[in-house]
């Protein structure tokens, strides 16, 4: 059994990591970090993961914790997971980072947009992005992630498979996300109470969301030049679920069979991207609580455009699964393992 | 007082009509129509209408109806509209119809993008587009109102100012709509059930949407020649509210308080259209209930793109609340009578 | 014109009452405090509350706030409203508390559930319990008005006419409410979080909520004798309403049909509460935005029970329209001034 | 591999088994019926069941399905199950019914409520009540299960260790019952479209429910006489859940602990009953798609009174995961098999 520490395992990417570990047949938890809940059982503030009764949260001291587990999984704030992730990677551990901290390849990208400054630019340069569908075999000879943001996750699985085959001009991207309120983490906050969320939709960091950045670094690598893209995330009234329309400029004329089969070749192997065929599109309810990610096409020939929507579990493909998903490949597991299960549907 | 009937009354915007117009000192409302219950009264099937106990439905009798009122709302289904507005406006009623039948001047767009044939030409030649914050004084002296549809009100509003003033390439026209679930009707349909659109959300209809050709008719006047766009409603789990996000590349480099001055110029006297300060955005919870449209802007300038978002009550601002606008400005009422209330928040 | 101050107007009952008074005829609000929002205007927190562009909250200095109103509502948490109505009651002024402070007549109670001590006793005893349907003609000539709570506002008009007629066995009443998470007030808080409410529904405070001994207060005296109830709040994941179920054992055998009757003959002259007919039962989406309380009934023969269900909008007649009702009656104005307007439905 | 069928498999409880039945290890779901939507396959209509691409719908044709499996689940509607299931059993097979047709163990009881008469008889003399917590062994040794009902689950489970201890007057059992909106099924019906139940909460069938009589069958074995019980069901605006409110006149004083070590005692053993300690209070959003019942505990003192609060997930404890568990008694599996994954909060 692969022993697993999670640091900042009281948020929500840190009980859905609990969640889904608890079906893996191959992990065992063996610590859990929290410095507000530090002494309280995992049981006591999440009565419902049950299996976890010995487990007890505790500060993150990260010396005491290294011998402790063969790999950290880290569900921190962006900023905080910096250091960390660096002493884990430097003392041999395996490390999956959900944090941002390790995504930017560029330290001054980073520091721009986050307003801290990067310490451990060597470590940064051995991070490897991890989205599976872009990286597989890099991925499962890594040590450390940078597990993909939820945005970003839903944006480049959207637009890979146009982006490999030329379909659309670069300069054009417009990504439109949909974001459910588990996204914004589990705090307390006037405006993510129910009574301010519920029944409301709203857009917000229109064109200076963190994300940005990391959708436009890997556009930029599949287009093999410096792209810049519309970004707008709303807040949607529902726990869970990322839905994202992306709108790209088709640099030829095509229809929708032709770009389904060219996203069906690219995807047909994927365990967890599932092409809707005949105009079918996604809902995030088909997605909720699993790890796929549902893409519908269709090209509208009035204004030569093409329309792509995804949708994913933000807690699931979008950070605790996928990391999931990355721990499988390293570490040599089934890729599916822990991951079976179907959507709650309804 | 001025006598009121309303057509195709026990459905959602009809309902609303009898919600609005109990608050309209100008105004009664002598009869009510609806096929399925006719015979029942309005406090039967809605019982928080009080004040409208003596107010029973009855069939669409046109006939009959006629003497019984001065000024018709019609809220039926497209198709079934285009006789009953034809023979009220013939009869020298003033009519306002809520139905797509008379929005669209060509009427071979109308019968390419609905499948039916329209049979009223002449009296669709008479018609009036009732958005008064483009065709106010048209309206003042109009017999005939063709009520806007609800994204196409969201979507026009948001671009009116940078059209008429040439900021925005009109080929590049991006409108990402988000609409609550009232925009469907109320009517029996599994894919309406709760459990099919709480914690879901999805884009449907994309490049399809019937209010496509609606909204480019209005642009393609502004813009002076003839455009397309890229239309895409998505629906929200809630009851009330859509946010329209639209995306339009500058003409010219500019600023976001730039743009703003120009829409606050343009909307300055508006009673309807708040435009949003200090790069506030809008949210559907502030417009719930009420006949307010809210304009946020902000400018891209990484991308030279313009972003408008905007929000509007589907079934006031998008449906009843304009129409009783229109009613006011026709009739000569204050404009802002019976339409004064603020949103219901929380 | 009335001129009116709210102390604790920018929580959920403090801007229910600004828009509720912003459709009343006879009144102007002259000021508005709020400790953390002071300098602010209304419309800078709550864009949506037009009207109020000139109103800028202020820290609660009551002797400057004395000479700026004829009446004041208070809606501050229990404890911080004390000394204030004390003070504005003593100075003259007309005084409508929204909190607890005034609402339970003997002290020893008050301070046993709330676990503070009453330091104006002598102003207790001018307080009139605000439930019109109840206390109107004491209200007509009060001063000093205790806004009931929510709770029990849709308890007590549950069982006020079976309670007038002896139907009931006072001993065995059983009060079961489900609130809308608007009641929790405004506030930063993990557990009020949409993640922590949406689809979630729960029963907290199981017979130690503070509203049971203000229930028992009213129940008692109708009672003639002192009563204890069970009560047991549960959280709603709505922002607004309250269902109350009650259960009662009937003190003979009877029939719903008598027993509407009874509750008709009560109730026939109320403005604002509504006996459904033919065994119709209440949903809180038929009161949302509006003053009235809906009663259902129905006589279980088998257990010999009378099942009464109630439902109000607990922000409404559960908080700021009773409040404004009180102040109707309390100042001569027409008792549904500023009350007409219907549920917002859907 | 057990071979399973599962009649009325495309609504939600059918839609449910399959989504359990998918992790579990020694089942294999061989045909599915649905008369709608014969000849489509179960991905066609719900592309979230991935692994099921080869199952097609199927008219109910009992007679050719018999071959095809060894245990048949029934998930049709009331009425139509009896004829299917006295047929499967009569051929030799394990049947596990999810309709009310076998529940009720005296068939006049079961005509007086549901208005149809009970054909078989003899074939209802065998059916066992499969409610694993009062009938373990019976159901071990069972061909035939009648899986309880949603609502009289939570009540029961609610109720038995103080009904076996004598804590409780059985005369006095008051059940107040809140269930999410999937208990209604999935059909084309203007009640339970979003609109008319999302922001709505109501009472309904108050006395009259049809689970009435099934939890005083149940609540009457255990007092060893005939009672009858107060049964309010009401309608959640959440998808999944029902949290039950039970009040029951203490037999003599007693405290929380005292009741709680009662109850402990019952269900300590039970896979899937968490007696909750330290005053906690069951929530919804705990056991959403779990096979777990909570149920706290709470005695107030100034009315005598024990008040029980039980949640169920009422697809899985309430219908498919109860039948999967009464399959595993049967069948000799582990009795959590399948059934052990974690609430998904949020």
């Amino acid at each position: 059994m692969l022993k697993v520490g999670i640091c900042g395992a009281s948020g929500y990417t840190g009980i859905e990591l609990l969640r889904i570990l608890s079906g893996h047949s191959g992990v065992e938890v063996t610590c859990v970090t929290s410095e507000k809940s530090a002494g309280r059982r995992v049981v006591d503030l999440f009565p419902h993961l049950h299996g976890y009764e010995n487990l007890v949260y505790e500060p993150l001291n990260k010396e005491k914790l290294l011998g402790r587990a063969d790999l950290f999984f880290l569900a921190l704030p962006h900023g905080e997971s910096q250091e960390a992730v660096h002493l884990f990677f430097r003392s041999g551990k395996k490390v999956i980072d959900l944090s941002a901290d390790y995504r930017l390849r560029d330290s001054r990208v980073y520091e721009q947009w986050y307003g801290v400054p990067h310490n451990f630019g060597a470590t940064l340069g051995k991070a490897v992005y991890g989205l599976p569908e872009l990286y597989r075999s890099k991925i499962r000879k890594a040590a450390l992630i940078a597990n993909p943001g939820c945005y970003p996750t839903s944006a480049i699985l959207g637009l890979l498979p146009a982006f490999r085959k030329g379909l659309v001009d670069p300069s054009s991207i417009i990504v439109d996300s949909k974001s459910g309120t588990s996204g914004a983490g589990r705090k307390a906050d006037v405006a993510l109470t129910f009574c301010e969320v519920n029944e409301g939709f709203k857009a917000y960091g229109i064109g200076t969301h963190r994300h940005t950045p990391e959708i436009e670094q890997e556009l930029s690598v599949l287009a093999g030049k410096q792209i810049f893209i519309d970004f707008t995330p709303h807040l949607l009234p529902v726990n869970r679920g990322i839905l994202t329309t992306i709108y790209a400029r088709l640099t030829k004329k095509t229809d929708t069979a032709a770009v389904h089969k060219i996203y069906a070749a690219q995807y047909g192997k994927e365990p967890f991207v599932k092409v809707l065929e005949g105009g079918n599109l996604p809902n995030i309810q088909r997605v909720r609580g699993s790890n796929f990610c549902e893409v519908g096409l269709k090209v509208n020939d009035r204004t030569n455009t093409l329309v792509i929507v995804t949708a994913i579990d933000n807690l699931v493909k979008g950070a605790s699964g996928q990391a999931v998903h990355n721990m499988n490949l390293m570490m040599g597991f089934e890729e599916t393992e822990g991951l079976k299960s179907h959507a709650l549907f309804p």
